[in-house]
């Protein structure tokens, strides 16, 4: 598509940016350090007139085949793996890392694995739910109270990914293989989330407090296709089988003083 | 100052800003890396209201303390390491670092030094003339053809000071004396010039092409002030002794065949 598509299997994903001039201005920060595809995902605004104002002649390529997405499931279904940015430390409950460690664990990945970087908006960032598609939470150092804005922040990790990149040696081998899709995940993860439920493992009332920590475990693992397929193969045995033979809830009865 | 002055011996130095916009862009940029002191010089705009624009509640307090230059030279003088930024790769004399390398040299030094990081005008950088100003050339990789903005390149690399800051261990000893100014070493080269075209060292025609090998010289070594003041010492006995000695000029002669 462009002359600088360095990372083609690279995607920049903003999840509901606000302003039409940051759209332009990440799509040039993230052309810059080489990368050539950018998803919106439910954008406020993507005027072409404001989204071209601060983005250069060279990145306009990235926007006129920009893809839009009103759902962020259905946008990060095809990445293998996916890197949530947060300006918040506190209250989160994965891992956090630093933006040059992911950079290199992007660069770890074979290149058939597509991969996504993930913003939130400018004014809250991803929520703690849009986090949990990811592999990995990285924050932007900065120092106390101070307020990155979307398109310094995508320079940054762009920045990171293009210094990792120039490290690795060129007949280095690819050292991991394809990994399971976002869909494939999700998919297991509603199926786990259904078998546990059924076996009365997961609290019906907040079922997802343990979903996250299997997210966690697994996110840390990274899944390949087929051991998606061999644990939803267990769900599928354990589903038929409870159903079949899981004891009937007991009818309501009034409780009396004699029980 | 402000609440964020992690790195007070440092200031972002700009060189000819074009625009106001980039000005408090770039101030927010350095803000957020902990830098507190900003520098123009020959401004072509500093309009409040386009300055602040770009720049959030807490940058304003660099901005208003800004000081203006008219002068290179002049903005320059205080500093005692000076590193440029360039957007080319071509043609230069000096050597080229890259961003996180420029960073750890600044953090080898004595917080007692003061660290001028300058960004030249928008549309030109720095030109050969006023890198020899600094002691070390930074160039920010991008991938080939493209632009970074100058906040963005700001950003960079104040994120390179405040990255290779977090990874000095709290009580490690300063491992470098107070080097010379830039006043000083400037008088120096011109003391050195003066004498070294007294003696017919240097080609009247182009002095310059050999003070820039000394000035990479005198740059990688790191002069301090008593260093400083021994070498313009021996600058002005060799004046002295050559002005008493040297030969005068033969006249002007009408060149003929018999010669």
């Amino acid at each position: 598509m462009t002359g600088n598509s360095l990372f083609n299997h690279i995607t920049l994903v903003l999840h509901q940016p606000r302003f039409a001039e940051n759209i332009g201005a990440s799509a040039r920060a993230a052309w810059n350090m080489g990368l050539s595809h950018i998803i919106v995902v439910n954008p406020e605004d993507t005027d072409w007139e404001r989204m071209t104002k601060l983005s250069t002649h060279m990145a306009r390529g990235l926007l006129e085949n920009m893809k839009t997405y009103t759902s962020l499931a259905e946008a990060l279904a095809p990445f293998q793996y996916i890197v949530g940015t947060t300006a918040r430390l506190g209250g989160q409950r994965k891992e956090i890392i630093g933006p040059s460690q992911a950079a290199h664990k992007i660069h770890s990945l074979d290149r058939q694995n597509r991969i996504a970087v993930l913003f939130g908006p400018e004014n809250r960032g991803l929520s703690n739910e849009e986090l949990r598609f990811c592999h990995c939470t990285v924050h932007i150092p900065t120092v106390s109270a101070s307020s990155l804005n979307l398109a310094q922040a995508v320079l940054i990790l762009c920045y990171e990914i293009l210094m990792a990149h120039q490290e690795i040696p060129v007949n280095a081998e690819p050292v991991s293989p394809r990994l399971a899709s976002s869909f494939e995940l999700e998919g297991m993860y509603r199926h786990l989330s259904e078998v546990l439920q059924l076996m009365d493992f997961l609290d019906k009332q907040n079922p997802e407090l343990w979903m996250m920590s299997l997210r966690r475990f697994f996110s840390r693992i990274g899944l390949q296709s087929n051991e998606v397929r061999m644990i939803r193969g267990v769900c599928r045995q354990l589903k038929w089988f409870i159903t079949r033979y899981r004891p009937q809830p007991e009818p309501f009865r009034i409780p009396n003083d004699e029980s």
